[in-house]
């Protein structure tokens, strides 16, 4: 179901976040250490429902190995809508030598000609998503009967 | 200086974040509760080196009024490179009818046409920024030498 002007927000089910998902590969990787938030975009690659993430030994993003936890962000839009999906789960670190060369397979680029060489996989605990209608504002008046 | 293959990352200055900020309008917030990071996509005006970002009522946005700790996120790209910039910063609701009605003049849309009539600004303690060059990711070799 698309938004209109009537319904302008559709939440959208587990089946159709995954699917948006296996099409994007930007998104934007929310962490907290001592309830600071930080943010960093981020290539990343859905992959039998979970994420990974590739980035560099000793970059900020590593964070996330003082709290695993995460949520992910992507988002798009068509002529009418938008669409954005959120993944809330744990991350981790890929350590062995196997989950390392399956990762490798997958073929996830990384977003920069910076090398990236760590694995991060997430494993999701909630995954949501919402398309919206993309119009005017609709006017107090129109609510208000 | 733009990124190249040489130097794939480029360190913007605040000057420089200030100037992509203001020709942006599409972001993410992240916020924090118990540790807890979520992510939400906004529609934001950057003005008067603070950030203005409009939701509605009730909306699980509010979790700032718990954790007014916020980061907010947007990017870009060129034909050559990819630009990202964070504000790190402090999130309030704008209480007084005199600076609602100031907000109100700026003229920020809300990204959908749902009704969004909560104004919260950001006033930052850090704006960082990066460009960075995409290309194809170093081979492991051409960093050995």
């Amino acid at each position: 179901m698309l938004p209109d002007a009537e319904n302008p927000t559709v939440i959208l089910d587990e089946t159709e976040c995954w699917d948006l998902l296996l099409g994007a590969s930007l998104g934007r990787l929310a962490v907290s250490v001592h309830d600071k938030p930080e943010i960093f975009p981020v290539n990343f690659l859905a992959h039998d429902k979970k994420i990974l993430i590739r980035t560099a030994p000793g970059e900020k993003l590593l964070q996330l190995t003082v709290n695993g936890s995460v949520a992910l962000e992507t988002d798009g839009r068509s002529r009418t809508s938008v669409w954005s999906v959120v993944i809330n789960g744990d991350a981790r670190q890929l350590q062995s030598g196997a989950e390392i060369e399956r990762a490798e397979k997958l073929g996830l680029r990384p977003w920069t000609s910076t090398l990236k060489s760590v694995f991060v996989e997430i494993v999701p605990t909630r995954v949501t998503g919402r398309r919206l209608h993309t119009g005017p504002e609709p006017e107090l008046a129109d609510l208000s009967g």
